[in-house]
């Protein structure tokens, strides 16, 4: 059988290694496949880039469209990035015809319902397992491995940059911004980190989960983003005495009357595993209700993990682009005309557990004042720790660190009580609040 | 669309739980899978126990092939287990045009070649997710989500009687008998554990998952099989303290020249992930060329977990039922012309490190004796851990444990040097010898 040809957008570290990957496996992936998959076009703006990465017998050119235009190309892969020209080519691909793979999250995140109902009406697949996770099959796992459930939940770590900045803060003792630059330096972090320590990259994930895992489109503009840039030392180290790790979670719930969709810094109990996935690793925890709790592990990024999930999506289509489209698995798990209008929630409207902790004036009376303004809301109190004044190193006797965890509140009422008690004048610095999950 | 009609044959656990989510998400999963999927009919020798619990609406009889010779069912979902009949059943499904799911580990390690050839020939599906790990879809991550990967090795904790045997042994310091009468109390053992306990269960679904990873035919009778019954809480203990857990592992490797296939109680370096697996809980890290370590954790059994596997095989059915068969995924992952003669090694070929525990006479040149024996054949030590006499409990001074971890040794060697210190007159009772494996 002729080989399905493969044309790709860009070929920095991701289609370098998709090129690699496909080249040094061929024969173990044609006796899969049961066909030959070639990428025979390359178009990158870099184009001495593009001819020393795929070397002879591969036609470079610089202009994405040629490789759109080329009859001979069956699937196109959209390594570029980005909303703006990334977008343009992948919806022109599918007018075109053509079956498409992307790894560009942000892309599916923000445009994915217009880019799934171009491909539907087309009758062409758009695949993407690589836009979340990495090389973890984690889009397979929830489209198909886990379809007789009933999603509960998904949260996840989904970025490796972030994880690997946490897991060092906690290792080494130190600050945000010490790790970070060790980061850069050690490329898990990019010179412009914004997307990363801010938590964009992983709500794009955490957006396209959530879509899957429950049937809706994709909506990245309701998701609640924080990042880690703010997350002290002292606090990672009091969680741990607690008895939990900070994580920066992407979680996506089902609740009563609709669906969470946030990303930020999260108390975990440290006997999860999730709690112990190190460095730039990423995981995935979904819970379902027949299969209980899963988890999903592996690299998140870099060229051959991400590779491997470019390959298992060009395998796939190799597999079903002579299929009718009712044979495939449709993009958001969901028929098309099944999606659910299931609302993202406001953020505080999302109920969750939290850790506070409260610089206060070493007074008495002062944890009577705090836990008052607790009871007057409502706010249920599962643990306090009150370090000894002496115990706060540099700050002299008159200070002293207050850390409350709390039972499940809503994080609006949450507010109002982080309000009154900033308000209060033997509370002396911004309050640190970190939501908790027992992920359970 | 007209349903897709599923009979089963047997419906004891997972058979009732299949009915009983595939009731619960109907609406879910036919928003999923395009099309309404329903259990039409029931064959189980207890006709009672069936119309229990399958209720009104749904035929019962007591004749598998009734359900078989029904021309209205397309998918025969076999939950009978073993070899004998169930073998005889999914055979006449076969050849009676049907599709088949099956969560028969034994019955596809063992005869698994006949039947896809069977089903090869007669163009149906014969889908087994829930055979290896229960709710974990590790079939189709192994054979769909890593398919761009040489996989390098397999290894998993896969059968969760043990598991949680191993864990309650260590977490509680108690001998293998007493919490095995614990698990038999609480469920997680059968009356007769024997295929659990002794490996043969794990040796199936590795059988299965060295199948797939590699492309070779299932040959269960090239297996080592080796179960937990010796296993001391000594040796627990000492691993412990060398930091190393004990797990009961299935592992595939790929070598020089061939596969390994085996079955064994393993000490896991205590900080991956796979060692903090506890309780009936399974776990399966799969290590490919492209896309690095990954792992799979989740139930390995009970009802609804196994059946999520299931539904999902009846998902994946119900939308490639009517496709080409070269549109679907091969039985064993490779193309079934494409399957591989690579050899299943035998054990003496296998090469791992050691843990040994030797009782020994506590008397001056012991030591020398034992390690001149090693260094003789070859064999190098990685670390060694001579306890003092006296922490020996209850035996007075005169024995002590003598530990060795080794480097990479061959089996067969290493029997040589077991046969060798086994003589000497200074080792009083049989050596504890358990393989050790790094996962990295």
């Amino acid at each position: 059988m002729k080989p399905i040809q493969v044309g790709l957008l860009g070929i920095g570290t991701v289609g370098s290694g998709t090129f690699n990957v496909l080249k040094r496996n061929q024969e173990e992936i044609t006796r899969r496949a049961g066909r030959s998959i070639q990428i025979t076009m390359v178009a990158d703006l870099d184009v001495e880039r593009a001819r020393a990465a795929v070397g002879e017998g591969v036609q470079v050119v610089n202009d994405a469209r040629a490789v759109i235009a080329n009859p001979e190309i069956d699937i196109v892969v959209e390594l570029i990035g980005g909303y703006g020209i990334a977008k343009a080519l992948v919806l022109e691909a599918i007018a075109a015809g053509k079956h498409v793979v992307t790894a560009n999250k942000a892309l599916l995140a923000v445009h994915g319902t217009e880019i799934f109902a171009a491909a539907q009406a087309k009758g062409v697949m758009v695949a993407f397992e690589a836009a979340v996770a990495g090389g973890i099959p984690i889009i397979k796992a929830l489209r198909e491995g886990l379809t007789a459930n009933r999603i509960q939940w998904v949260a996840g770590i989904i970025n490796g940059t972030t994880n690997f900045i946490l897991s060092e803060m906690r290792d080494k003792g130190l600050d945000f911004e010490v790790v970070l630059k060790e980061a850069q330096r050690l490329g898990y972090a990019e010179a412009d980190p914004t997307f990363d320590i801010e938590g964009v990259d992983a709500a794009h994930k955490a957006t396209i989960m959530s879509a899957i895992a429950y049937g809706i489109p994709v909506q990245f503009d309701k998701a609640y983003v924080e990042g880690i840039t703010k997350l002290g030392a002292a606090d990672i180290k009091y969680a741990e005495q607690l008895g939990y790790r900070i994580k920066l979670l992407g979680i996506t719930k089902r609740v009563e009357g609709g669906v969470e969709l946030r990303v930020h810094p999260t108390l975990v109990p440290a006997k999860r595993l999730i709690a112990n996935v190190e460095g730039a690793m990423n995981a995935v925890v979904v819970q379902g209700d027949a299969v209980g709790t899963t988890l999903y592990y592996g690299k998140g990024a870099g060229s051959e993990p991400t590779a491997s999930a470019v390959i298992a999506d060009l395998v796939d289509i190799t597999r079903l682009h002579t299929a009718d489209p009712l044979n495939r698995v449709p993009h958001l798990a969901f028929q098309p005309s099944e999606l659910s209008d299931l609302p993202v929630l406001p953020m505080s409207e999302v109920v969750t557990s939290y850790y506070l902790r409260l610089r206060v004036a070493d007074k008495a009376g002062v944890l009577a004042q705090v836990t008052g303004i607790l009871a007057g809301l409502g706010i249920s109190i599962d643990a306090v720790l009150q370090r000894e004044a002496d115990e706060v190193a540099g700050e002299g006797a008159a200070q002293t660190d207050l850390i409350i965890l709390t039972h499940d509140t809503r994080e609006g009422t949450m507010n109002d009580a982080l309000a009154q008690m900033q308000a209060l004048p033997t509370v002396l610095a911004p309050i640190a609040r970190i939501r908790k999950e027992e992920l359970a």
